[in-house]
Protein backbone atom coordinates (compact mmCIF):
# COMPACT_ATOMS: atom_id res chain seq x y z
CA UNK A 1 0.00 0.00 0.00
CA UNK A 2 2.65 2.35 0.94
CA UNK A 3 4.31 2.09 -2.24
CA UNK A 4 2.02 2.44 -4.45
CA UNK A 5 1.58 5.73 -3.15
CA UNK A 6 2.45 8.95 -5.13
CA UNK A 7 2.96 12.22 -2.72
CA UNK A 8 3.17 15.69 -4.64
CA UNK A 9 5.12 18.03 -1.90
CA UNK A 10 5.75 21.72 -3.17
CA UNK A 11 6.00 24.85 -1.03
CA UNK A 12 6.44 28.48 -1.38
CA UNK A 13 10.03 29.17 0.28
CA UNK A 14 11.25 27.56 -2.74
CA UNK A 15 13.52 24.34 -3.20
CA UNK A 16 16.74 25.56 -1.04
CA UNK A 17 14.51 25.81 1.79
CA UNK A 18 14.57 23.47 4.75
CA UNK A 19 11.22 23.22 5.17
CA UNK A 20 10.28 21.24 2.16
CA UNK A 21 12.98 18.87 2.57
CA UNK A 22 11.93 18.10 6.16
CA UNK A 23 8.26 18.00 4.55
CA UNK A 24 9.41 15.30 1.86
CA UNK A 25 11.07 13.31 4.58
CA UNK A 26 7.85 12.87 6.38
CA UNK A 27 6.20 12.20 3.00
CA UNK A 28 9.02 9.83 2.16
CA UNK A 29 7.53 7.87 5.06
CA UNK A 30 4.16 7.39 3.45
CA UNK A 31 5.00 6.76 -0.15
CA UNK A 32 7.08 7.83 -3.37
CA UNK A 33 7.97 11.70 -3.24
CA UNK A 34 7.37 13.78 -6.00
CA UNK A 35 8.64 17.14 -5.60
CA UNK A 36 7.57 19.91 -7.73
CA UNK A 37 8.35 23.57 -6.15
CA UNK A 38 9.58 26.89 -6.88
CA UNK A 39 12.79 27.51 -8.00
CA UNK A 40 13.13 30.61 -5.57
CA UNK A 41 11.29 32.44 -2.69
CA UNK A 42 7.68 32.97 -3.23
CA UNK A 43 6.37 34.22 -0.45
CA UNK A 44 3.50 35.78 -0.02
CA UNK A 45 2.07 35.95 -3.40
CA UNK A 46 -1.00 33.92 -2.41
CA UNK A 47 -2.99 32.07 -5.24
CA UNK A 48 -0.99 33.86 -7.93
CA UNK A 49 -0.40 31.80 -11.62
CA UNK A 50 1.89 32.79 -13.99
CA UNK A 51 -0.16 33.92 -17.29
CA UNK A 52 2.21 36.20 -19.31
CA UNK A 53 5.55 33.75 -19.09
CA UNK A 54 5.90 30.10 -20.04
CA UNK A 55 6.95 27.84 -17.28
CA UNK A 56 10.00 26.07 -17.15
CA UNK A 57 10.48 22.48 -15.06
CA UNK A 58 14.26 21.68 -14.56
CA UNK A 59 15.26 19.03 -12.59
CA UNK A 60 17.38 19.62 -9.78
CA UNK A 61 18.99 16.98 -6.93
CA UNK A 62 20.34 19.00 -3.91
CA UNK A 63 23.34 17.97 -1.94
CA UNK A 64 20.62 17.74 1.04
CA UNK A 65 18.90 14.63 -0.93
CA UNK A 66 16.08 16.40 -2.17
CA UNK A 67 15.93 16.19 -5.97
CA UNK A 68 12.66 16.71 -8.21
CA UNK A 69 11.35 19.35 -10.66
CA UNK A 70 12.28 23.17 -10.14
CA UNK A 71 9.57 25.73 -11.62
CA UNK A 72 10.10 29.75 -12.99
CA UNK A 73 6.82 30.23 -10.66
CA UNK A 74 4.05 30.26 -7.71
CA UNK A 75 3.10 27.44 -5.71
CA UNK A 76 -0.15 27.35 -7.73
CA UNK A 77 1.60 27.16 -10.91
CA UNK A 78 3.59 24.15 -9.52
CA UNK A 79 0.86 22.13 -8.56
CA UNK A 80 -1.26 22.60 -11.56
CA UNK A 81 2.19 21.71 -14.02
CA UNK A 82 2.41 18.98 -11.95
CA UNK A 83 -1.08 17.25 -12.48
CA UNK A 84 -1.20 18.45 -16.12
CA UNK A 85 2.53 17.75 -17.44
CA UNK A 86 5.17 16.59 -15.28
CA UNK A 87 3.75 13.57 -13.08
CA UNK A 88 3.07 10.34 -15.12
CA UNK A 89 0.52 9.18 -12.49
CA UNK A 90 -2.06 11.19 -10.32
CA UNK A 91 -0.83 11.68 -6.83
CA UNK A 92 -2.44 10.46 -3.66
CA UNK A 93 -1.89 13.28 -1.58
CA UNK A 94 -0.43 17.08 -1.78
CA UNK A 95 1.82 18.57 0.41
CA UNK A 96 2.66 22.12 0.44
CA UNK A 97 5.59 23.76 3.11
CA UNK A 98 6.47 23.14 5.76
CA UNK A 99 6.63 26.91 5.45
CA UNK A 100 9.07 28.97 7.78
CA UNK A 101 6.47 31.68 9.33
CA UNK A 102 2.79 31.15 10.39
CA UNK A 103 0.15 30.84 8.12
CA UNK A 104 -2.68 31.49 10.77
CA UNK A 105 -5.44 34.13 10.97
CA UNK A 106 -5.20 36.38 8.13
CA UNK A 107 -1.95 35.06 6.34
CA UNK A 108 -3.71 32.29 5.22
CA UNK A 109 -5.24 35.08 2.69
CA UNK A 110 -1.43 35.74 1.60
CA UNK A 111 0.10 32.86 1.68
CA UNK A 112 1.18 31.01 -1.43
CA UNK A 113 1.94 27.82 0.79
CA UNK A 114 -1.93 27.89 1.38
CA UNK A 115 -2.37 28.37 -2.02
CA UNK A 116 -0.20 25.17 -3.34
CA UNK A 117 -2.71 23.00 -1.14
CA UNK A 118 -5.57 24.74 -2.19
CA UNK A 119 -4.99 23.86 -6.12
CA UNK A 120 -4.58 20.39 -4.82
CA UNK A 121 -8.14 20.60 -3.40
CA UNK A 122 -9.52 22.36 -6.52
CA UNK A 123 -7.97 19.49 -9.00
CA UNK A 124 -9.47 16.72 -6.36
CA UNK A 125 -6.91 15.50 -4.35
CA UNK A 126 -6.34 15.43 -0.73
CA UNK A 127 -4.53 18.50 0.32
CA UNK A 128 -2.29 19.32 3.41
CA UNK A 129 -0.76 22.70 3.90
CA UNK A 130 2.25 22.70 6.55
CA UNK A 131 3.44 26.00 8.77
CA UNK A 132 6.27 26.80 11.14
CA UNK A 133 5.18 29.34 13.35
CA UNK A 134 8.66 30.60 13.49
CA UNK A 135 10.31 32.41 10.46
CA UNK A 136 13.83 31.75 10.57
CA UNK A 137 15.35 29.41 8.08
CA UNK A 138 16.93 27.23 11.10
CA UNK A 139 13.96 26.78 13.39
CA UNK A 140 13.34 23.49 14.88
CA UNK A 141 11.03 21.58 12.86
CA UNK A 142 10.89 18.66 14.49
CA UNK A 143 7.38 19.30 15.96
CA UNK A 144 6.17 20.62 12.52
CA UNK A 145 7.45 16.96 11.42
CA UNK A 146 5.10 15.17 13.63
CA UNK A 147 2.28 17.30 13.26
CA UNK A 148 2.65 16.75 9.29
CA UNK A 149 3.50 13.23 9.92
CA UNK A 150 -0.26 12.78 12.01
CA UNK A 151 -2.45 14.64 9.66
CA UNK A 152 -1.05 12.51 6.83
CA UNK A 153 -2.03 9.50 8.88
CA UNK A 154 -5.56 11.09 9.32
CA UNK A 155 -6.06 11.88 5.73
CA UNK A 156 -5.34 8.45 4.74
CA UNK A 157 -7.07 7.41 7.71
CA UNK A 158 -10.06 9.54 7.32
CA UNK A 159 -10.17 10.74 4.01
CA UNK A 160 -11.21 14.23 3.24
CA UNK A 161 -14.40 15.80 2.34
CA UNK A 162 -14.44 17.28 -1.30
CA UNK A 163 -13.25 21.03 -1.63
CA UNK A 164 -11.62 20.92 1.99
CA UNK A 165 -8.15 21.45 2.22
CA UNK A 166 -6.13 20.60 5.78
CA UNK A 167 -4.18 23.77 7.31
CA UNK A 168 -1.79 22.94 9.98
CA UNK A 169 0.58 25.50 12.01
CA UNK A 170 2.70 24.49 14.62
CA UNK A 171 5.50 25.71 16.86
CA UNK A 172 9.24 25.28 16.36
CA UNK A 173 10.68 22.59 18.76
CA UNK A 174 7.75 20.41 20.54
CA UNK A 175 4.63 20.92 21.02
CA UNK A 176 1.50 20.24 23.57
CA UNK A 177 -0.78 18.54 21.25
CA UNK A 178 -2.84 19.64 18.08
CA UNK A 179 -6.43 21.35 18.06
CA UNK A 180 -9.04 21.52 15.36
CA UNK A 181 -9.45 25.26 15.18
CA UNK A 182 -11.11 28.03 13.16
CA UNK A 183 -9.48 30.70 11.48
CA UNK A 184 -8.71 33.69 13.63
CA UNK A 185 -10.05 37.17 12.41
CA UNK A 186 -6.85 39.58 12.22
CA UNK A 187 -5.41 41.87 10.34
CA UNK A 188 -2.30 43.98 10.07
CA UNK A 189 -1.87 47.66 11.15
CA UNK A 190 0.27 50.10 10.90
CA UNK A 191 1.48 48.39 7.40
CA UNK A 192 4.04 50.50 5.52
CA UNK A 193 7.62 52.01 6.48
CA UNK A 194 7.91 55.04 4.95
CA UNK A 195 11.33 55.40 3.64
CA UNK A 196 12.97 58.81 1.04
CA UNK A 197 16.17 57.26 -1.12
CA UNK A 198 18.99 58.81 -2.16
CA UNK A 199 17.28 61.23 -4.89
CA UNK A 200 14.63 62.13 -2.30
CA UNK A 201 11.93 60.30 -3.62
CA UNK A 202 9.46 58.78 -1.19
CA UNK A 203 8.84 54.84 -1.05
CA UNK A 204 7.46 52.26 1.03
CA UNK A 205 8.31 49.25 2.98
CA UNK A 206 5.70 46.20 4.15
CA UNK A 207 5.64 45.42 7.88
CA UNK A 208 3.40 45.77 9.76
CA UNK A 209 1.52 44.37 13.48
CA UNK A 210 -1.02 41.55 13.19
CA UNK A 211 -4.32 42.84 15.19
CA UNK A 212 -6.57 39.97 16.64
CA UNK A 213 -9.85 40.97 16.56
CA UNK A 214 -11.68 37.91 18.16
CA UNK A 215 -11.10 36.31 21.14
CA UNK A 216 -12.27 32.20 21.56
CA UNK A 217 -10.24 29.27 22.61
CA UNK A 218 -10.79 27.32 19.05
CA UNK A 219 -9.42 30.05 16.69
CA UNK A 220 -5.61 29.07 15.16
CA UNK A 221 -3.76 32.23 16.66
CA UNK A 222 -4.53 31.77 19.71
CA UNK A 223 -4.28 28.12 19.69
CA UNK A 224 -0.71 28.17 18.23
CA UNK A 225 -0.03 31.17 21.48
CA UNK A 226 -0.74 28.13 24.18
CA UNK A 227 1.96 25.95 22.85
CA UNK A 228 -0.30 23.86 20.30
CA UNK A 229 -0.28 22.81 17.15
CA UNK A 230 -3.35 24.07 15.24
CA UNK A 231 -5.58 22.11 12.17
CA UNK A 232 -8.07 23.93 10.48
CA UNK A 233 -10.29 22.49 7.86
CA UNK A 234 -10.36 25.19 5.29
CA UNK A 235 -12.65 25.95 1.59
CA UNK A 236 -11.83 27.76 -1.50
CA UNK A 237 -15.66 28.42 -1.86
CA UNK A 238 -16.00 31.97 -0.53
CA UNK A 239 -19.66 32.46 -0.87
CA UNK A 240 -20.87 34.08 2.54
CA UNK A 241 -24.02 31.63 3.24
CA UNK A 242 -24.08 32.94 6.46
CA UNK A 243 -26.04 35.94 4.83
CA UNK A 244 -26.74 35.03 1.58
CA UNK A 245 -30.32 33.49 2.70
CA UNK A 246 -30.54 37.47 4.35
CA UNK A 247 -29.07 39.40 1.43
CA UNK A 248 -30.73 37.87 -1.11
CA UNK A 249 -34.21 38.85 -0.13
CA UNK A 250 -32.89 42.46 -0.91
CA UNK A 251 -33.57 43.57 -4.96
CA UNK A 252 -30.95 45.17 -6.24
CA UNK B 1 -23.61 63.60 1.84
CA UNK B 2 -22.49 62.83 -1.76
CA UNK B 3 -19.51 64.91 -1.56
CA UNK B 4 -18.55 64.03 1.81
CA UNK B 5 -17.89 60.56 0.49
CA UNK B 6 -14.71 59.77 -0.11
CA UNK B 7 -14.43 56.41 -2.62
CA UNK B 8 -11.08 54.52 -3.25
CA UNK B 9 -10.64 53.07 -6.46
CA UNK B 10 -8.33 50.18 -8.01
CA UNK B 11 -7.95 47.01 -9.98
CA UNK B 12 -5.42 44.64 -11.58
CA UNK B 13 -5.62 45.49 -14.81
CA UNK B 14 -3.46 48.29 -14.52
CA UNK B 15 -4.35 52.65 -14.94
CA UNK B 16 -4.17 51.94 -18.39
CA UNK B 17 -7.56 50.13 -18.50
CA UNK B 18 -10.59 51.34 -20.09
CA UNK B 19 -12.40 49.82 -16.80
CA UNK B 20 -10.80 51.71 -14.43
CA UNK B 21 -12.14 54.62 -16.17
CA UNK B 22 -15.24 53.38 -16.75
CA UNK B 23 -15.69 52.49 -12.61
CA UNK B 24 -13.95 56.08 -11.25
CA UNK B 25 -16.74 57.61 -13.70
CA UNK B 26 -19.21 55.85 -11.52
CA UNK B 27 -18.15 56.21 -8.35
CA UNK B 28 -17.52 60.11 -9.42
CA UNK B 29 -22.01 60.13 -9.42
CA UNK B 30 -21.46 59.29 -5.48
CA UNK B 31 -18.68 60.80 -4.07
CA UNK B 32 -14.77 62.52 -4.03
CA UNK B 33 -12.87 59.56 -5.92
CA UNK B 34 -9.30 58.34 -5.08
CA UNK B 35 -7.42 56.44 -7.63
CA UNK B 36 -4.53 54.25 -6.19
CA UNK B 37 -3.70 51.20 -9.01
CA UNK B 38 -1.34 49.10 -10.45
CA UNK B 39 1.40 50.70 -12.99
CA UNK B 40 1.06 47.71 -15.25
CA UNK B 41 -1.43 44.58 -15.88
CA UNK B 42 -1.54 42.48 -12.75
CA UNK B 43 -4.02 39.54 -13.87
CA UNK B 44 -4.09 36.60 -11.94
CA UNK B 45 -1.60 37.85 -9.08
CA UNK B 46 -4.73 36.52 -6.88
CA UNK B 47 -4.04 38.13 -3.08
CA UNK B 48 -0.59 38.87 -3.43
CA UNK B 49 1.46 41.20 -1.85
CA UNK B 50 4.94 42.86 -2.68
CA UNK B 51 7.33 41.91 0.46
CA UNK B 52 10.72 41.96 -0.95
CA UNK B 53 10.83 44.69 -2.85
CA UNK B 54 9.47 48.79 -1.61
CA UNK B 55 6.66 50.40 -3.08
CA UNK B 56 6.47 53.43 -5.04
CA UNK B 57 3.26 55.89 -5.47
CA UNK B 58 3.60 58.10 -8.67
CA UNK B 59 1.17 60.60 -9.18
CA UNK B 60 -0.47 60.42 -13.23
CA UNK B 61 -2.87 61.95 -15.18
CA UNK B 62 -3.96 60.43 -18.38
CA UNK B 63 -5.41 62.00 -21.09
CA UNK B 64 -8.73 59.93 -20.52
CA UNK B 65 -9.35 61.92 -17.44
CA UNK B 66 -8.47 59.05 -15.01
CA UNK B 67 -5.78 61.02 -12.26
CA UNK B 68 -4.88 59.02 -9.06
CA UNK B 69 -1.31 57.68 -7.62
CA UNK B 70 0.21 54.50 -9.60
CA UNK B 71 1.56 51.51 -7.71
CA UNK B 72 4.85 49.08 -8.62
CA UNK B 73 2.87 46.43 -6.88
CA UNK B 74 -0.52 44.24 -6.82
CA UNK B 75 -4.15 45.06 -6.44
CA UNK B 76 -3.57 43.97 -2.37
CA UNK B 77 -0.67 46.33 -2.07
CA UNK B 78 -2.66 49.30 -3.71
CA UNK B 79 -5.28 49.43 -1.27
CA UNK B 80 -2.65 48.68 1.90
CA UNK B 81 -0.63 51.40 0.82
CA UNK B 82 -3.53 53.89 -0.10
CA UNK B 83 -5.07 53.08 3.67
CA UNK B 84 -1.76 53.30 5.54
CA UNK B 85 -0.39 56.11 3.71
CA UNK B 86 -1.52 57.71 0.80
CA UNK B 87 -5.24 59.14 2.15
CA UNK B 88 -5.56 62.08 3.86
CA UNK B 89 -8.81 60.18 5.21
CA UNK B 90 -11.02 57.02 5.38
CA UNK B 91 -12.71 56.41 2.23
CA UNK B 92 -16.81 55.03 3.02
CA UNK B 93 -15.93 52.61 0.01
CA UNK B 94 -13.54 50.76 -1.78
CA UNK B 95 -13.80 49.41 -5.38
CA UNK B 96 -12.06 47.45 -7.91
CA UNK B 97 -12.34 46.67 -11.60
CA UNK B 98 -14.02 46.82 -13.79
CA UNK B 99 -12.31 43.97 -14.45
CA UNK B 100 -11.69 42.68 -18.39
CA UNK B 101 -12.80 38.84 -17.83
CA UNK B 102 -15.20 36.97 -15.81
CA UNK B 103 -14.06 37.02 -12.32
CA UNK B 104 -16.77 33.97 -11.59
CA UNK B 105 -16.52 30.77 -9.94
CA UNK B 106 -12.74 29.40 -9.34
CA UNK B 107 -11.71 32.78 -11.46
CA UNK B 108 -12.42 34.36 -7.71
CA UNK B 109 -9.59 32.62 -6.31
CA UNK B 110 -6.61 33.83 -8.57
CA UNK B 111 -8.70 37.45 -9.37
CA UNK B 112 -6.39 40.44 -8.68
CA UNK B 113 -9.73 42.37 -9.22
CA UNK B 114 -11.39 40.51 -6.40
CA UNK B 115 -8.32 40.52 -3.61
CA UNK B 116 -8.44 44.38 -3.98
CA UNK B 117 -11.86 44.45 -2.47
CA UNK B 118 -11.15 41.55 0.07
CA UNK B 119 -8.68 43.84 1.15
CA UNK B 120 -10.67 46.19 1.23
CA UNK B 121 -13.24 44.34 3.65
CA UNK B 122 -9.92 42.94 5.88
CA UNK B 123 -9.33 46.50 6.60
CA UNK B 124 -13.10 47.21 7.38
CA UNK B 125 -14.22 49.07 4.69
CA UNK B 126 -17.33 48.27 2.74
CA UNK B 127 -15.80 47.15 -0.66
CA UNK B 128 -17.02 46.09 -4.40
CA UNK B 129 -15.31 44.16 -7.27
CA UNK B 130 -16.83 44.54 -10.82
CA UNK B 131 -15.68 42.39 -13.82
CA UNK B 132 -16.80 42.36 -17.00
CA UNK B 133 -17.62 38.68 -18.63
CA UNK B 134 -15.88 39.52 -21.77
CA UNK B 135 -11.87 39.75 -21.85
CA UNK B 136 -11.36 42.38 -24.20
CA UNK B 137 -10.50 45.97 -23.78
CA UNK B 138 -12.96 47.85 -26.02
CA UNK B 139 -16.02 45.28 -24.86
CA UNK B 140 -18.97 47.45 -24.47
CA UNK B 141 -18.48 48.59 -20.21
CA UNK B 142 -22.20 50.30 -20.44
CA UNK B 143 -24.30 46.92 -18.40
CA UNK B 144 -21.43 46.58 -15.95
CA UNK B 145 -21.35 50.49 -14.88
CA UNK B 146 -25.03 50.05 -14.41
CA UNK B 147 -24.46 46.45 -12.29
CA UNK B 148 -21.54 48.74 -10.40
CA UNK B 149 -24.06 51.83 -9.91
CA UNK B 150 -26.86 49.65 -8.52
CA UNK B 151 -24.47 47.46 -6.03
CA UNK B 152 -23.01 51.20 -4.89
CA UNK B 153 -26.25 51.84 -4.41
CA UNK B 154 -27.16 49.02 -2.38
CA UNK B 155 -24.03 49.42 -0.04
CA UNK B 156 -24.78 53.10 0.40
CA UNK B 157 -28.40 52.32 1.63
CA UNK B 158 -28.02 48.48 3.31
CA UNK B 159 -24.60 48.97 4.40
CA UNK B 160 -22.45 45.33 3.88
CA UNK B 161 -22.17 42.94 7.22
CA UNK B 162 -18.33 42.92 8.49
CA UNK B 163 -16.20 40.51 6.90
CA UNK B 164 -18.25 40.76 3.68
CA UNK B 165 -17.37 41.56 0.21
CA UNK B 166 -19.75 42.10 -3.24
CA UNK B 167 -18.45 40.09 -5.94
CA UNK B 168 -20.31 41.43 -8.97
CA UNK B 169 -19.86 40.26 -12.90
CA UNK B 170 -21.86 41.08 -15.95
CA UNK B 171 -22.18 40.47 -19.37
CA UNK B 172 -20.68 42.87 -22.14
CA UNK B 173 -23.47 45.30 -23.44
CA UNK B 174 -26.82 45.30 -21.51
CA UNK B 175 -27.90 42.79 -19.25
CA UNK B 176 -31.30 41.25 -18.56
CA UNK B 177 -31.26 41.86 -14.33
CA UNK B 178 -29.35 41.15 -11.59
CA UNK B 179 -29.35 38.20 -9.44
CA UNK B 180 -27.62 37.12 -6.03
CA UNK B 181 -25.81 34.18 -6.46
CA UNK B 182 -23.61 31.82 -5.24
CA UNK B 183 -19.64 30.72 -6.48
CA UNK B 184 -20.05 27.68 -8.85
CA UNK B 185 -17.99 24.62 -8.30
CA UNK B 186 -15.43 25.31 -11.37
CA UNK B 187 -11.77 24.35 -12.24
CA UNK B 188 -9.72 24.22 -15.13
CA UNK B 189 -9.10 20.96 -17.48
CA UNK B 190 -6.06 20.83 -19.90
CA UNK B 191 -4.32 23.61 -18.51
CA UNK B 192 -0.92 24.12 -20.25
CA UNK B 193 0.51 23.75 -23.89
CA UNK B 194 3.87 22.58 -23.87
CA UNK B 195 6.08 23.46 -26.29
CA UNK B 196 9.86 23.40 -27.63
CA UNK B 197 12.18 26.42 -27.51
CA UNK B 198 14.60 26.97 -30.33
CA UNK B 199 17.30 25.43 -28.39
CA UNK B 200 15.20 22.22 -27.88
CA UNK B 201 14.45 23.05 -24.18
CA UNK B 202 10.27 22.36 -23.25
CA UNK B 203 8.52 24.98 -22.09
CA UNK B 204 4.90 25.56 -20.72
CA UNK B 205 2.28 28.53 -21.80
CA UNK B 206 -0.70 28.03 -19.49
CA UNK B 207 -3.94 27.67 -21.32
CA UNK B 208 -6.96 25.81 -20.29
CA UNK B 209 -10.53 25.57 -20.17
CA UNK B 210 -12.98 26.25 -17.46
CA UNK B 211 -15.41 23.32 -16.41
CA UNK B 212 -18.34 23.79 -14.39
CA UNK B 213 -18.73 21.05 -12.24
CA UNK B 214 -21.94 21.59 -10.15
CA UNK B 215 -25.27 23.31 -12.31
CA UNK B 216 -27.72 25.46 -10.05
CA UNK B 217 -30.12 28.53 -11.35
CA UNK B 218 -27.98 30.10 -8.95
CA UNK B 219 -24.62 29.88 -9.55
CA UNK B 220 -22.53 32.93 -11.00
CA UNK B 221 -20.90 31.31 -14.03
CA UNK B 222 -24.80 29.87 -14.81
CA UNK B 223 -26.81 32.80 -14.13
CA UNK B 224 -24.03 35.02 -16.47
CA UNK B 225 -24.33 32.47 -19.17
CA UNK B 226 -28.05 33.31 -19.26
CA UNK B 227 -27.68 36.85 -19.69
CA UNK B 228 -28.19 38.45 -16.28
CA UNK B 229 -25.38 40.14 -14.11
CA UNK B 230 -24.27 38.29 -10.54
CA UNK B 231 -23.60 39.08 -7.15
CA UNK B 232 -22.25 37.18 -4.74
CA UNK B 233 -21.57 38.08 -1.17
CA UNK B 234 -17.96 36.20 -0.41
CA UNK B 235 -15.91 35.98 2.47
CA UNK B 236 -12.29 35.73 3.31
CA UNK B 237 -12.77 33.58 6.32
CA UNK B 238 -12.15 30.29 4.94
CA UNK B 239 -12.79 28.01 7.77
CA UNK B 240 -15.33 25.20 6.44
CA UNK B 241 -17.70 25.44 8.92
CA UNK B 242 -19.84 22.94 7.40
CA UNK B 243 -17.66 19.96 8.08
CA UNK B 244 -16.05 21.34 11.33
CA UNK B 245 -18.05 19.97 13.83
CA UNK B 246 -18.05 16.26 12.34
CA UNK B 247 -14.24 16.27 11.65
CA UNK B 248 -13.30 18.07 14.90
CA UNK B 249 -14.86 15.25 16.82
CA UNK B 250 -11.87 12.87 15.48
CA UNK B 251 -8.44 12.67 17.67
CA UNK B 252 -5.76 13.56 15.43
Amino acid sequence: MKNDRLILVSNDDGIFSNGIKALAEVASEFGEVAVVAPDRQQSAVGHSITINEPLRAVPFKLESGLMGSAINGTPADCIKLAHDQLLDRKPDLVLSGINHGSNAGINIIYSGTVSAATEGTILGYPSIAVSCVEFGEDADLTGCMEAARRAISFVFKNGLPAGITLNVNAPAGPFRGIKWTKQADTRYTDEFEPRVDPHNRPYYWITGRLEILDQGEDLDVNVLNTGYASITPIQYDLTAYRVFKEMSKIDI
